[in-house]
């Protein structure tokens, strides 16, 4: 959805839409528009739709070359599915506009692609309801559309939060930017052992695994006061909720969950895991808040997912901060975006 | 949707995508899957929802130089609308998926395109509600999503007709196609009057109106047994629709409305605009049946938009003919494919 990607340009461009959408009459039937990991609408009395869309474009999003048409197909759902679980939603339906060159047409490519897309589908009850395909003169883009359901008024959106929360995670962080490393750097493993590790990283990059299972738990239970995907990045899309909530935020560096084997591949060199955990993206887990007095009602895991505790929401004007040790430091966004140089 | 550019390779696909759907189980909630202008969810007790995905990509289905930003904004929601009118529900909401490269980016081309398709958009009354938007290396790709509402059940199928019923157009056919021809052949006006018609034939190209209001007349008062928009060309659309009602149809080449600004346009040249009218693509009107006994309940025009009864159904096994005086003819679809050379 629109605000995964946003900052800077970008993020002025959402509120320029959305400045244009209020300034003409909300529809009957509209619960919540632009701006959230997925849109929301009222389809009847007792339920609500969200629906989200994501746009694949190969040497942007992806490259061809690293990027198995079965992991693609995957990776498409999974973006989508992400967005969903980030509303606390249960996906059901997926639209896939596909633009392919011809020549790419010709090969077993769309099969390929179908099958790594069911694969992770059929895995949650989601149904392939329609698309469109279309040539394209030489690069591939992926379309991927999820409407999901929650019981009426049940989404968790990104402005739900106010301080003195706990602030959690899914799973662990910045396997998939490391992975997306090792895949542009072509190798450059300096040892053997480093080999299966550096696939576990690249799987994490081209292969994610969206939390729907947590998302769900979340959202029924009523226990995330607001949630967010981690596709930008930790510190841009902790940034992006709270903006939305109005807080602040107080992160714990050493809370912060980062993949061990990000840590293992990378030790002795320059490279920061505990960077790549907080401005990396792509690692789709969920950054959620819980009221404190809730903390006992959340399981310590979920299909062999855990959570953790990365910090507390703040009053805006503080800021969103990290504790490095003794230091507390003013946390940067430095997530992807689009349209800005850095 | 999917079906609209579908035949040959195309169709092939879809195929095996409704097949590979088949052998799951089919989902709780789905009332029409793959194969349809939209794709039909039972949302409520009372009502179903309708949703379409069309992607638009640059060099393929549009030239930027020819496609002032506002059009192409226009043209993006147009399609779409004209695959929920096709399925004779209400559309009421939208998402675009937009990639652009940086450099269009940079310039007002996003501001001029969404106020071409808000203009659209807030005719119909259409929310915006979501979205994505992605740097692309080089060109323009846009994936526009509308989904709409039908009571329960109200859907318009390609597959509900039955021989021995009329078979209707709305407007006038050829001219998206004879607009099409002219900007790729850059001018070459053989008089100065021409300039105007091409200018109207080229806007029907470019500015598309989708037929929202009648395919909403069709479908609440169950005037049509089964619907599709004319976006490959009415050869290739009758025969999804009678591929998909598994009946046959016998068209009157005298009663296909013929664009008269098409046959002004090409008058004394070798460019037959019957040609264009059955096998020119894009001119978005509505193709449905009636049965005869219904044929006294329909208006004449839906805010100056006239229909033409241009032929009946027939049995499956007599094909898809036209008249042409006294003789007949198999009409083959010519319709416009991706994936096939002609």
């Amino acid at each position: 959805m629109i605000l995964n990607l946003c900052m800077g340009g970008e993020f002025d461009f959402i509120r320029g839409l959305r400045e244009k959408r209020r300034r003409r009459a909300t529809p009957a039937g509209l619960a919540l528009g632009i701006g959230d990991d997925a849109a929301v609408i009222r389809s009847s009395q007792a339920r609500d739709t969200v629906v989200t869309t994501d746009l694949l474009v190969e040497d942007v999003d992806f490259v061809r070359a690293a990027s198995p048409p079965a992991l693609l197909g995957h990776k498409s759902l999974a973006v989508s599915l992400s967005d969903i679980a980030a509303m606390g939603a249960r996906p059901r339906w997926a639209l896939i506009s596909l633009g392919v060159p011809r020549a790419v047409w010709r090969t077993n490519f769309v099969d390929q692609f179908y099958e790594g897309f069911f694969g992770l589908a059929d895995r949650y009850g989601v149904a392939l309801i329609g698309g469109d395909v279309s040539g394209t003169p030489d690069r591939i883009v992926i379309d991927s559309i999820v409407l999901g359901e929650t019981p009426r008024g049940g989404a968790i959106r990104r402005s739900g939060s106010k301080p003195g929360e706990y602030i959690y995670v899914t799973g662990a962080l910045g396997g998939a930017a490391a992975g997306l490393k090792i895949i542009l750097e072509k190798g450059g493993l300096r040892k053997r052992s480093s080999a299966r590790m550096a696939r576990g990283l690249k799987l994490r990059q081209l292969r994610p695994e969206p939390r729907v299972d947590w998302g769900l738990l979340l959202g029924e239970q009523r226990l995330a006061t607001s949630m967010i995907d981690i596709s930008d990045g930790l510190s841009s899309d902790l940034g992006h909720l709270c903006r939305e909530s109005r807080i602040g935020g107080l992160i714990q560096g050493t809370s912060v969950p980062v993949d061990s084997r990000v840590t293992e591949f990378y030790r002795d060199t320059t490279v920061d895991p505990l960077s790549l955990a907080l401005s990396g993206g792509e690692d789709f887990e969920l950054l959620f808040t819980v009221r404190k007095r809730n903390m006992p009602r959340l399981p310590t895991e979920v299909n062999g997912v855990t959570i953790t505790k990365i910090g507390e929401t703040t009053a805006e004007t503080e800021g969103i901060r990290i504790t490095y040790g003794k230091r507390v430091k003013k946390l940067a966004a430095w997530g992807f975006d689009h349209f800005k140089d850095r």
